[in-house]
């Protein structure tokens, strides 16, 4: 899909939990979703570990090549919440206490009847020059500096924040997708495919075995998905990869 | 934690359907757990495109710095898999169809009463001086190179390669861990967590907000964890965090 303008993005998902196995992260899924129904192609992810060195790694490596970078996690009034810290490090920039922060915690906190402690203060830690993101869910403040959007690991709370940011992000070209599935394997029909493509550089052709239902039972087979901007060409493209599926005696 | 020798590893997750959103790994998660089980650590995980360039930076950036990188998709037959070719370029060796590899895969389809087709062939070309990886669930095998284990996408098939490779891989100090949930806000107990953790720089003390079931309601709570080698210290640890939590009121 070379010809088309593409916009780019990346992520970085913050967090041992989702290192050691303790959490199974559902923010990438969410971005990456939100982002194709916008035209944004997702080109990259990286999880890395509550640790300043990491994670200013792959910010710097990222922002760099991406229209946007957008990170999760390590927002919080804990300790191991680093991530603004280690945002301010990997673009050398101070980091302190915001008054606009401030008062939006405390406004949180009055509300629910409880005190702005020191814990809660450190959420008020912005690096100089970043614009807030709105938490409508529990207050704390996320942040946008620069091309780097950083939010909370809380899925509810990184979804809310993704609406908040939502008219920040430029709308590339969408992609439109069609999907056939047949109960084959996809070796069966990789030649054809492969012709396909190949007459077919603008568009994305993947192929992905799996289990699907036929006759309420799970059976194994394939799904092969094309992605490309128009959805007429989509449908025919998707005609030719049903006629392969039948040509080995499936019913797609 | 920096005083215990650890076991250092990284994956790359391969596939342009984990970025548009249409698949949700679940590799990546069985990965971490299965590795936090045989004392190795999971510093990074990178998740790319069916790109080269992508995969070849990937893999190059992190066996470079880790004992052991993991891959996942890409080794099929269709014209979107390849990850073997891309492994081949990282290393700057040729890639060539294998015998053994052939065998294998030829033995799997004659047993299926199936035709061995040029793209199922595909599957058999395996880097120079690799080693196959077993998959006792479809035939066509992954490969070692060096530190590299390259493994398919197929979540079943994944697991079935990692049960081939596991006397290869090195066992490090397991760590235990323990976990204390209450009902509470984790800036509650933020600066007592602190404080312990400054005590225990040994231990990695995480602090993870989510929900929690109490009375059979599912409310709001944190879950606090302690992992680290020596499980008496871990339980002396649990219970210094449970009187944190009941001393702003929770009954942990």
């Amino acid at each position: 899909m070379g010809d088309l303008k593409r916009i780019k993005a990346a992520m970085v998902a913050i967090g041992d939990e989702l290192l050691s196995g303790r959490t199974r992260d559902i923010n990438i899924h969410k971005l990456a979703g939100w982002l194709t129904t916008r035209g944004v192609d997702l080109t990259e992810v990286r999880i890395v570990s509550d640790d300043e060195a990491a994670i200013v790694e792959a910010v710097n490596d990222l922002r760099a090549r991406n229209k946007y970078v957008f990170t999760s996690g390590g927002i919080g009034p804990t300790h191991d919440d680093i991530t603004a810290n280690s945002i301010a490090a990997a673009f050398g920039l101070q980091i302190t206490e915001r008054e606009d922060a401030v008062a939006i915690l405390q406004g949180w906190y009055d509300k629910a009847g409880e005190e702005l402690t020191a814990s809660r203060r450190r959420m008020a830690r912005i690096p100089d020059g970043a614009d807030l993101i709105n938490n409508m869910v529990s207050g704390a403040p996320g942040f946008v500096l620069e091309n780097v959007f950083v939010m909370a690991g809380v899925p509810g709370i990184f979804a809310n924040m993704l609406s908040d940011i939502d008219p920040l992000i430029e709308r590339g070209v969408k992609l439109n997708s069609v999907t056939i599935r047949g109960a084959i394997k996809e070796s069966e029909i990789a030649e054809g495919l492969e012709a396909l493509q190949a007459d077919h550089p603008e568009l994305a052709i993947g192929s992905y075995p799996g289990n699907m239902e036929q006759a309420k039972k799970k059976i194994r087979g394939v799904s092969v998905v094309i992605r490309g901007p128009e959805q007429a060409v989509l449908e025919t493209l998707a005609k030719k990869v049903a006629d392969l599926m039948r040509a080995v005696g499936a019913d797609p």
